[in-house]
Parts: C-alpha cells; sequence; structure tokens
C-alpha cells in the first residue's frame, strides 16, 4: 500500500489528493444525472393504459397519473442519490486518507463490526426498500387505489419505499411493510365484475328463468345511468352453474369501471328481486 | 502498517496522539448536533394532520401531539449519538493504539470472535430496533392510541424503540416487540366508521325499509349530541347488500370520529329497533 | 502485487492498458453473442406441443406462440447480458486501476460494505429473478394461460423475470412474486376435464341409471358444435363413485379443449337433468 | 507483527507482560463497578407504579417488588460481568502470548473453526438470552405474575435469563425460552376488567332491562367487601352491543384490581341471575 | 506467488502453460468417463423390483423401466460433467493467468462480489437441484407415475433437475420445485389397496354379516377378469372396526396392482351393495 | 511466522515440542477436573423441592432424584470434555506443526472447507444438543415424568443431549429432538389439579346445588384413602362459571398429587353423580 | 511459504513428498479402522430389549435384530470413511503440492467460489445426513416398524442416510427426508394400548356396567389364543371417564404387542358388544 513516487511524496499528496477530491464531485454529479434520467424514463414507461375507463370518472385521472409518475420518480430517485453520494464519497474520503499515509485499518474496523453487527438485523430493511422499489417501478398501485395487500384491504393512502399506507372500510389505518407484500391484488385497474347467483327450486323451468334474466341483463345495460358511469360490456347470463336435489343456480354477471362493482352488484340483486318477484318464481335455499 | 516518518518518532507520535483525540471529540460534537437536527425535522415533519378532529374532544391533542413529537425526537436521537460516540471513539482508540505501535489484533480478535458469536442471536434485536425508529419516524401510532399490532389489540401505554406496550379492554398488558409487527392497524387517526346491518323478510317491501332507514339516518344526523361530537358525515343507507330465500339485508352506516364507533353503533341499533318495531317490521335471521 | 517490469513502466502501462480495454470489449461482445444463441436455442426448445388443438380454436396460436418464444429470449438475454456486462468491465477497470498502481482497496472497501448490507436485503430479489428465469425458460405459462399461483388464480396479463400480473375473475389485477410461487398449476396446456356427479336414491336402478347417462354422453359426444371446439375425447361414465345409506352417486366426465371445462359441464349439467327429468328420476342429497 | 524495541528485548518484554495483566485486571474491576451501577439504576427505574392497588392486598407488594428489583439487578449484572471479564482477560492472554512472540494463530484457528461451528447453533441461545435480559430490564413480568405468554398461560413461578418457568391453572409446570416469546400479556399490571354479556328476548323492554342491569351495577359497588379488596371502579353498563332476530345483548363490565376479575365475573353472574329472576326476565339463547 | 526459477523465465513459462492446458483437458476427460460410469451404475442400481407385477399388464414396463434408467443416467451425468468442466477448466485459466504473472485479483473481486449476491438468492435453485439429483438416484417415482408430491397431486408427465411436471385429474399441468417436495408419495410402486367401510345397524346380526361379506370377497376373488389384472391377493373383510349407538362398521380391503384401487373399488361397492339388497340389509348412517 | 530464535534452532524446536504436548495434557487435566466440578455443583443445584409429596407414594424418589443427578451430570459432563480435549489438542497439534516449520494451510484449507459445508447443515444438531444441554442443567424433566413436548406428549422414558424418548398413552415411542421443544409442560412437578363442570338446569336453586357439592368435596377431603396418597388440599367448589338460557354451571376442583388427577376426576364425577341422583337434580346440555 | 531447506532444494523435496504420501494412506488407513470399531460399537449399543415379546411371534426377531445392526454399522461406516478419506487425501495432494511451490491459490478459487455457491444450497442435504446418522445411532426405526414420521405414516420399508421409505396402508410409498422429521412415533417398540370407550345412559346402573366390563376383561385374558401372540397384560376397566346430560362413559384398555392394537380392539368391540346384548343395556349417543 505504499505509493512509491518518482517525484516529491509531499507535492506528489496534494497534488493527489485534490485530484481525488475534483474527481469524486464529477463522478457524483454524472451518477446523480443519470440516475434522475433513468428513473424518469421507468418511471414513465410503467404506466398502465386503462382500456376501459370513459365519460366523466376519468376527468381527474390524468392529472392524478401525472402526478403519481412524478412522486415516483423522486421517491425512487432520491434513495438512489444518496447510495450513489455514499459510495463515491466514502470511497474519495478513504482514497485521500490512504494518499496521505494515514492508517485507515482502526477506522474500518469500527465500522466493519458495526456494520456486521447492524447489517443482519437491517436485512428486512433492506428487503422493504427494494420491494418498495420495485413496487414503484412497476407501479403496481398508487394513492386512492383500492388493493389486497394481505394482511389488510383498502383504499392506498401513501405509498413509501418502506410502507404502504392504506385506510380500510372502518376507517383503520394500515401501515403494511412493503417487504412482507409478497402478492398484491389491486381492485383499481382496468375493470371489475359485478355478479349474482340466483337459485331456483330443482322443478324451476330452465329456460323461462334463463329468458327472464337475460331480460333484466339486457334492461341493466340499456339503462343509461349505469351504462354512462359504471358498466362497461352487456351484463351475461350463465346456465346452470350448480345443480342440487333442491336448487338450480343460475348466474349473472357484468363487467363494471373499477371498484363499481359493489354498486353494480347492489342494483342488479334489485333488479332481479322485482323481476322474479313479478314472475312468482321464489329463490331457495342452497344446499 | 509502519509509519515511516521523517521527523523523531516519540514526539511525531506524542503530537499525533493529541491531534487525534481533539478531532474525535469535535466530530462527535459534530455528530450530535447533526443528528439532533435531522432527527427533529424529521419528528416534527411526520406529523399527520387529522381532517376531522374538532369540538371539545381535541382540546387536548395539540399539547399531546406536541408532546409526542418531542418525545420522538428524544428517542429516536439517543441511540443514534450512542452509535456515533461509539463509533467515533473507538476508532480513535484504535488509532491511538496504532500509533504508539501497540499492537491490536488480539484486542480485535476477542471482540470479534464474541462479536460474531453474539452478531447472529442479536439479529432479533437489531430489527426490533430498527422497526421501532421507523415507526417513530413515520408516526404509525403514539400513547392513548387505539391499534393492531396483530398479537394483541388495544390502547398504546408506551411506545420505546424495542418493544410496544399495549393495554386490551380486558386490562391485560401486552408487551409486542416492535419487530415482530409485520402491519399495523391505527383506529385512531382521521376517522372511523360504524355500520349496522338490518335483516327483513324476503318478501318485506323493499322501498319502504329503505325510506325507514334513511330517516333513521337523518334523525340521527340531526342529533346534536352526536353530531358535536362522534358523527362527521351524514350516515348512510346502502340498498340490498344480501339476498337469500329467507332475508334482504340492508346497511346502514356513519363515518364517527376516531374510536368513537363502538358508541355510535350502539346509538344505530337501538335507534333502528325502535324504528323498526314502531314499523311492524320484524328482523329476521340471516342464512 | 507490484508489476515487476523488465521494460520501461510507463510505456508497458500504456500498451497494458490499451490491451485491456481492448480484450474487455472482444470479450463483452463475445459474451452477448453467445448468450443471444443459448437463450434462443432455450426459448425455442421448450414449446409444449399440444396433442389436442385443432378446430378454428388454435388459429392464433401459432403466432402467440412464436411471439411468446421471442418474448421469452428477449426477457431472458436482457438480463444475463447485463451481468456479464458488468462483470467483465468492471473486471476490466479494476485491472486498469491496479496496472497504474492506483490503490483499489478504498474502492472495494466502499463497494463491499454497502454490497454485504444490501446483499442480505437483496436475496429475495435474486431468488425471483432465477425463479422467473426458470419459469420462462420451462414455459411454465405465458400470456393468456390460465394459471393457479397459489395466492392467486387468474389469467396471465404479463410475465417478467420479478413478477408474475394475473387478472382474477373478478378483474382483480394480481402482482405475485416469482420467488413465492412454489408450484404452479396451468389450465391452459393440452386438456381440461369437466366432470359431474349424480346422486339418486339408494333404492335406485343401477343399471338403468347407467344406461341414462351414458346415453347423454353419447349424445353430448355427438353434438357437432361440441365436438367441433370443446370435447376431445367421447365422455365417460364411471360407476358407483360413492355409496351411503341414502344415495348412490354415478360421475360422468368429459375431457375438453385447454379451459373450457366450465362451459361443458354447464352442458353436461343441463342435459343430465332434462334426461333425469323425462326419466322421472330424481337427485337426491349426498350425505 | 514484529516489536520494533530500541531498548534490550528481554527486559522490555518482562516489563509490557506485568504491564499488561495489571491493566488487565484494572480494567475488569473498573468494568464490573460500572456494570453494577448501570444495572442498579436499570432495574430500578423500570418499575411501574400500581394506579389501583390499595387496601390490605398490597401489604406484601412492596417487599416483593424491592425483592424484584434486586434480583433483576444481580440476573443482568452476573452475565453482563462473565461477558467483561473474558473480554478483557482474553485480550489481555493473547497480547501476553504476542509480546512473547509465542505463535497465537493456531489457538485462534481451533477455537475459531469451532467458534464457527458452534456459532451458527448457538444463535437461539443467545437470542434466549438478550430477550431475557430485555424483559428483565423492561420489567414485562415477575415471580408471582399471572401472563400469557403464547405456548402457555399461568403464574410465572421462575424467570431466568434463557427461560421462563409458569405454572398453569392445572398444576402443569411450563418451561419457555423467553427467545420464543414474541409478546407477553401480563394480567398482572394495574387493573383487569370483568364483563358479562345479558341477552333477552328481541321483544324486551329496552329502557327497563336497561334499569334493572344499572341498579345491579350500583349494589356491586355499594358492596363494602368487593369494593374494599376487588373492585376500583363503578361497573357500568353497555346499551344494545348485539342485535338479532331474536336477542338483545347488553353488556355489564366492571374494573377490578389485577387477576380479581374471575370473582368479580362470578359476583356479577350471580347478582344478574337473581335481579332477572326476581323481574321475570329470562335471558335467551344468543344466534 | 512469485516463481522463483533457476531457468529462463519466458521459457519456463510457456512450457508450463502448455503442460497446465494439457493436464486440464485430460483430467476433464477422466472425470467425464468417471460420472458416466458412476452415474450409469447408480441409475441402474436403483431400480425396484416389483413383487405384485404379473400378466398383459407389465407388457410395457420393461422396456419403461430401461428407457427410464437411460434418461436418469442423462440428466444426472450431463450437470455434474457441467461441473466438473468448470472447475477444471477455471483452475487452469487461473494458473495461467497466475503463471503469466498476470494479476488475477481484480477478476476474483469483480466475480466473487457478484457470486456472493447472487449466492444467497441461489440457494433455492441449488436446493432444487440437490433434490432433484437424489431423486432421480433413488427413483422416487418416474414419468408415468401417479404421485402425491404436496401441493398436487397426480400423474407424472416430466422429471428434471430442478422442477417435477405432474398432471393432475383435471387436466391442469403442474410445475413443482423438487426442492419444496419434503416428502413424495407414489401410488404406483409395487401395489395399492382399495377398501369399503359397510355400515349396517346396530341391532344387525354380525355373524350373517360377515359370513355374507366373506362370500362377496370370494366372489370378487374368483371373477378372472378382475383377477387377470386387478387384484393380487384374496380381499379380506375385518369386523367390527367401530361401534356406535346407531351403527356397526365392517371393512372390506383388497390389495390391487398399482393405481387400480379406484376401478376395484367400485366394483367392490356394486358387489356389497347387491349382495345387502338380496339379503334385506340396509346401510345405516354413520354416527 | 518464522520463529528468529538465538539459540540453535534444532534445539530450540526440540525443546519447544516437548513443552507444547506437556502443557497441553497438563491444561487437558485441569479442564476435565473443572468440568467435572462445575456441572456437579450445577446438576445438584438444579433440584427442585417439591412441597407436596408426602406419605408412601415419595419412597422411591429420593433414590430416584438422586440417580437423576448423577445421570445428568456425566450426560453434560462428557460433551464439555470432549470439546476441550479437541480444543486443547488440536491446538497444540497445529503449533507443533507451526513450530517445525511445517505448512499447516493445506490442513486448514481441507479442513475449513468441509467444515463450513458441514457447519451449515450441523446447525440443528448443535441447536438440539445446546437446548439439551440447559434442559438437564435446569432439570426441566426427567426419566419418568409425563410431558407435553409439542409435538408428543407422553412418559420420559430417556432424556440424551439430542433427543428425548416419550412413551405415549397408547404405547406409542416418540422421539423428539430438543432444539425442536420450545416449550414443555411438565406434570409430575409439585402438583397437578382436577376439577369438573356441574352443569345444572336455568330454574336450579343456586344455593341449594352449591350446598350440595360443597358437601361432596368435604366427603371427598374426608376420605382417608384419598387423603393418604391422592389428594393434598380440601377440594374447592366455584360459584355460577357460566351462564346461559338453559344452564348455570358450577365448578368443582381439587389439587392432587402429580399425575394423579386423572383418578380424582373419575372419583368426583362418580361421587357428585350420586350425589345429584340422591337429590334428584338432573345434569343439563350446556349450550 | 517458502521453504527454508539448508539441504539441496531438489532432493528434499522428493523426500518430503513420498513421506506426505505415505502418511497420508497410513492415517487413511488407521481412520477407517478407528470408524469401523467405533460405529460397530454404537450399533450395537443402541439396540432396545423389549421387555414384552414372546412366545411363536418373536421367532424371526432376533435374526432380523442383527440384521438391522450389521446394516446400521455399514450404513454409518461407509459416509465416515468417504469424509475421511477426502479430507486427508485432498490435505495430502495440497502439501505436495505446497511443497513442489506450485500455486494452489487458483485451484483454491475455483473450488472455494464453487463449494460456496453449492454449500448454501447443500445445507438441506447435509441435514438430511446428520440426522439419519443419528437416526441409525439411536435406532429410532429399522426395516419393518409402524411408524408416524409426521408427513407419513406406515411400515418402513427403507432407511438410508437421506429419506426413510415406508407403505402406508393404502399401498402407496413415501419418500420422507430424514431432515424433515423432528419426531418419530414408533409403535413397534415394547408394546400398544388398545382401547374402547363404552358410552351407556345416564340413568344405567354404574355398579353393574362396571361388573359387567370387569367380566369381559377377565374373559379376554382368559382366552388362551390372545394371551399366547397378543395381550400382555390383563385388561382394565377404568370408571366414569366422562359424565354428560346424556351418558355415562367407560372405558376398558388392554396392553398388547407392538402393532396388535387394532385386532385386539375388535375383539373387544365384539366381546363387549355382545355382553351389552345379553344384558340389555344399550349404548347411547355421546353428546
Amino acid at each position: 500500500m505504499f505509493y512509491n513516487a518518482w517525484w516529491s511524496p509531499l507535492a506528489a499528496s496534494a497534488v493527489v489528493v485534490v485530484l481525488i477530491v475534483l474527481l469524486a464531485f464529477v463522478l457524483r454529479n454524472i451518477a446523480h444525472r443519470v440516475i434522475t434520467r433513468v428513473v424518469n424514463r421507468a418511471a414513465t414507461g410503467g404506466a398502465i393504459t386503462s382500456r376501459f375507463r370513459k365519460g366523466a370518472a376519468t376527468d381527474g385521472i390524468d392529472a392524478l397519473l401525472h402526478e403519481r409518475r412524478k412522486q415516483r420518480a423522486e421517491t425512487m430517485g432520491s434513495v438512489l442519490k444518496h447510495i450513489a453520494s455514499i459510495v463515491i464519497l466514502g470511497t474519495a474520503v478513504l482514497t485521500v486518507l490512504d494518499r496521505l499515509t494515514i492508517p485507515i485499518a482502526p477506522l474500518l474496523t469500527s465500522v466493519g463490526i458495526l456494520g456486521v453487527a447492524i447489517g443482519f438485523g437491517a436485512q428486512e430493511l433492506v428487503k422493504d426498500f427494494i420491494a418498495g422499489m420495485f413496487m414503484l417501478l412497476e407501479d403496481q398501485y398508487g394513492v386512492g387505489d383500492v388493493i389486497d395487500a394481505g394482511p389488510a384491504v383498502g383504499t392506498v393512502e401513501a405509498v413509501t419505499l418502506r410502507v404502504t399506507r392504506l385506510r380500510d372500510v372502518d376507517g383503520r389505518v394500515w401501515y403494511v411493510r412493503n417487504g412482507t407484500i409478497t402478492r398484491v391484488g389491486n381492485e383499481s385497474q382496468g375493470w371489475s365484475r359485478a355478479f349474482m347467483d340466483v337459485p331456483v327450486a330443482y322443478d324451476a323451468d330452465v329456460v323461462s328463468v334463463r329468458v327472464l334474466l337475460e331480460h333484466v341483463a339486457e334492461e341493466t345495460w340499456a339503462d343509461p345511468e349505469l351504462r354512462e358511469s359504471k358498466i362497461v360490456e352487456p351484463p351475461q347470463v350463465f346456465g346452470v352453474e350448480q345443480l342440487s336435489d333442491s336448487s338450480l343456480v343460475f348466474r349473472i354477471t357484468a363487467k363494471t369501471l373499477p371498484s363499481a362493482q359493489a354498486e353494480v352488484s347492489r342494483e342488479l340483486r334489485l333488479r332481479v328481486k322485482t323481476a322474479l318477484d313479478n314472475a312468482g318464481i321464489p329463490m331457495v335455499a342452497t344446499a
């Protein structure tokens, strides 16, 4: 580790130190710019084009998406820049100390022992950060989405690199560490599906029940209010889904805008009940 | 590791030792100040602005929040200062020993072997501390909040970096290690939701039940006592939530102040029952 | 680590540096080509020949398979190329620094400490990537397949090296990390099976029920519409699958095209119900 | 590792060895004193002031608490002193050997290989000890407390750094490793809560039942025997906790001294039953 | 690490390099041959002799077993040969570089850091390969066997070193990683057992029921069709397997050829029902 | 690592080798003696004084306890002595080799690689041994105790450092690895508790039932046979343990000698039934 | 690492190499003999003396045990011999290379990197082998025993160091990795217990039922056929095991030869039913 100089050691050291420091700052600047550019491209590229969004409901969405992308790029970029700065400046400091023939072994020893001691315990932290980084990169969810994160289901209120903050339907606020989320179910991307099972008596007339339900489906699709802002495809009626000694089960199903399935389901239940009542066909208990 | 001095070794050593010690204390002071400032900013910045808090119930809250912030800053700062002191002074000691050409390998060996032996087992401890640090930093919960910490649900009595102390509804005191809390549900942030399901007979008149429940909702919202200190939005009535051969289920729901949902629910149950009794509509068993 | 040259050190260094850089780029190019070739062969070789695909339903499949193969090859190749570039260029940089007698220990120390700290936490990430790599290599599933990935069941929308994106039947989008998928069930390879259990009374005539069901099986197989695009083998009737004090259970089963089993099952239920009704044999509750 | 002396090597070695040994014993003494003081302060400081303890039941408690504190300080101190002694004396031995130019590498090799082999397996042991240390430090529980330790619930009979010994209600003695206790529920700190649910018929008079239960609550609070040694706050009656087609559920609840909730519950049950009998209101089955 | 030559360094290096390369290729050839021989012997030796296989059903089995052995030997051998080649050639390259006094530390550093980073994550992969290797070696199952692999049950379609591909009874294709299979149940080795429980009334005549069932057992064994290709031992009747206030349970059981138990069970159910009907003994519900 | 001798190297080496060997054996003897003494004291000190043991049943217990202590001391001592011998002799061998300037690096390399490879897998083994060591040290259980070890409950037949052998009530012999036992419930220390719940009708006379049960309790305590060898405290009657619309539950409980609770429970059941029969009070079904 | 010879280097090297090789083979032979002896003693010593084996049923057992011991000794010995050979010969090769001043660092590097990469993944394999080794050493079970290995219950067909092969009662063959077996229940050591619960009506005469059952117990013990080869102690009758409003439960129990409990249970059921029928006491449903 000795510097075998062929010119005067003191002058050489001074020059070298200045060069190292300059180089470090130049490298750091370059690194930050590269990170900014890469992160921006990644954040923009991962956006999902929603096929079924339409009408008034999507007015604020574009602004929201733009905001989301910007926020994602900043969140991801800041951590990467910190890491780049620490590596580059740390290396510069150590190199300068080394050039000045100041022993760095004791410093490395102290930091190393502490580092290993903490390193083991910090695994989970790093896992959380890496998971958060990729979640943002892949745009798995953003503020305002309704997600199923495993231990909690609710509306996303904040996404940081370490935790995701949800608010569930009872108003409870959940903090879920990103690293513990092995799978995420996002109910706010593309479309949702509302469905309703209709059990009728074993001896009911299969054909007439089917016709009745198809009529309900057409009516629902024809309703301008629903079609405008909730349902995205004509509802479908499936034939005998289940067959037991006491009941035949039909199913009626409808593709809806994201997160609108609860309302559409209520509407379907009301319409099917009315139709069955009018036709005098009672629902029966399923086995 | 030899110090190739070009002046007298003894004098050089003395000067170097004094310089190292001075430098160490200066660095330690700087580190402590930086930590204090960073931690204070972090503790203050993470506070959550509660949207729905209002009236008399919030009198003591500002003082509480201020106290909480101060406590968080101190808890976080103390550990970081300890770590900084240990690293800086440890490095100084090793450097001095090294400068005096006293061998430090035996010391490092003893500490190292013990350190590794303990390090493996201390993972959980470090995990707890890191988790506690971030919980405080993100202000996930504080003393007085009602939280669901997984193995225990209750009111937070104390938050340290290693454990959270809760008292559940039966008076049992729970000590939960922070590192084992993968997700936290906080019932004391923003608002809670009270709701009640009302099952009526399959052949009940959908419209009149709905009108009845909406009437209850309006009355409840109109009650000055509830509105003053408990409910924050007009209660809502959802249509047919569930439909079976024996019952129709309606739902009535109300946003309340944090942790007031139990009382509001009781009030709703009483009012709905009275209204149903008066209208002669019995509740039925759900399938 | 000194270079004991027997010619002029400066000239030697310059020549060596140029040689190293040239060699590095040559090696990198060779590595990329090898990776491209290997990956293409692997992606092509793993394709599965579907025995039962036929008729109109397979029109778009060949194009799809070709697209899938190309996508797989690209996905796998890009990561491998990145790794090869990093190793080769990193080695070149370090070798150049070393040749110029610039100390690289400080750099290695900084990167090393950070690397270990991150390395522990990044295990899961590497696991995800390796799992994803082999999933693609073995062509376990592709976009459009219906799979059971454990935490979620649905249609594959995207396969990256880290996560698989599914959409379940309710429209929920699931992001599942590849490393957490220990087993995958793919419903879209080769064939599926539809079946229906038919419980009749304990004292029913075993032979006549069997004949009846076999008749239904023949009719179903004879139906040109089903045979054309859904069923791939004549349906079979199994004798007494279950025997209790109240019922005899027969089973009727049919091999179908992948993912067509739900539709075929509905058809079977309808046909069996009609046949039983005509023969006056009621289904009974199973114990 | 050579000692480049500028005086006679033999004399120098002798002097150095004596100095090292003296220094080691001085350091060890200082370390022990520091540990004693720190541990005593920690053990005393962590004590919890019980708000509700009163009357005859608390006679022996102060003595018990004092004893507990002393025991905790000793348990914690002994392990720390052992560790300090091992590190300081081990370092001294190695330094002496090194000064005498006796090779210590073979010794370190033997101990190191064995140490690593055992170290992996001893993780759990260290975990247990660290967990025990902090449990004592935080005074989570002590001998005589009734705790829920996860795998076993019972009265603490002994707390060591590695295991906690409980005796459950059936007389079974449980040894639970401290490291496997991720959360502890202590029923003997501050207060407990007794409660009783009272289901009455759906058509019962809500107001009169409530009055009746409030009367029971007042009587119970007025009972001098219970108030003296068991109940610490007037019992409360909650309104309609649950509402179904067959029953209305009221709840009566009382804060008690720690671990007195079972007795108070029995008393409440007896009084409520008598009151209901007298009023002719039967309890009903809850749905 | 210097080569202290006593002849001309350049010539010496050239000779040594050539020798090293030659030696490496010779060693690699030897290693491959040894692997081929060892693997062939291992693959052949592990075959299981089926005691009960007989008649027409075993016609294709010998060819299948031979094919299986060959495939196993090849699968195992290819990986081992790759490993041997990598170790031997890698060592040769490093030795040549070292002999030519080219510094290999930078290369090792790059590869090492990446290697450790990947190594942690690749554990699972290595686990899968080792598990697969031993499964093949021990011939736990092969293509065509019906196995219970834990997460999936079905017919083996392919066995590679990393995954096993099954197809379950619904036609779903399962990819199960070998390392996640902690136990395997193979239904296709030796024999299977069909059984049927026969519950009769509590007051039934124990002796006559037993005689009846033994008669069925004899008839079944006497049936040439079953005996030819399905049942391998006379069926047995066990006495009172279970005794309650409402029923006596008898059991009839038969050893069958591997995987033939479902068919034999159906046959037994049919025969027992007919016999009971003829004897006028009804089956009853078990408690 | 060179030995810089100032006298003749050969003679010096011989003397040193002899000294090392002598020293090693002396150290080993000292270590063995220290271990024997420490282990004996630990084994004796951990014994538990049984408060309730009395009469004829304790005749053989003292001898048993003495035997147990001796066996524990031997089991613990033997492993520790092996470890001490290996460390001391291993160090001696390496030191001798080193003194004779024989290279020990190759040996360490071989042993090291194998050691690490095995070390990872041997974790569980070391865990088992450490757990066993502490179980013996803390005298958690011994041969003849009835314990609940988690996966198995039964009478201890043998305790080794690695496994505990139990025989359960069905005669099955269980081998449980000590490291997998996170908690142990020992039913043979101090006392056990027998109890019986007595549900009577909702309208039964609370006072008279209580008197009746207290009478049974007194009679049982008065029975000389039971008091002699089974019950250690007068049985107690608890008031209304549970209260529903159909039943009042009383509880009668008795402290017994360890493992005698089953017999005492049977006796209590018989006596309570007789008393209830005589008083004409029937037991009722609990809800 | 230079060999500072004071005689001719070439001759010295030759002599040393020959000595090393000789020494290695001598050491290997010694190691093999020691292993053979130690393993034989261990295998023989661990045998369990069965207390209750008697009569004709034990004819083949001694031969079996002898065969088992021999097989165990061979299985254990072979692995240990392989390990010893690898360590000794590996060390010899490295030492020879080192003596000849051939650089071994490149070889160690290649093997080391691969070794670590594989080492992590091979943990489970080593775990399996260690577990298997100790299972054999402790003779936990052998071929022919009926064991409960956790994931599978059945008759042991083969025990290797890595897996245990069982065949369950349905003929399914299970391969269970030894390392995943944390506890084993062996039904074939010493004795088993058959038992039968007899519920009679709440108002049945306790004494007469007891007498009846004791009569059945005596008869069963008196039966020469059972006593000869199945039951090893007179059956016992336990009094009121359970007491509810509808039934009294008695228990009859019998110690049997290992694995004979199923047959004895059937016999007991038959005899108890006949006795109850004759006495006109019906069994009743337990609550």
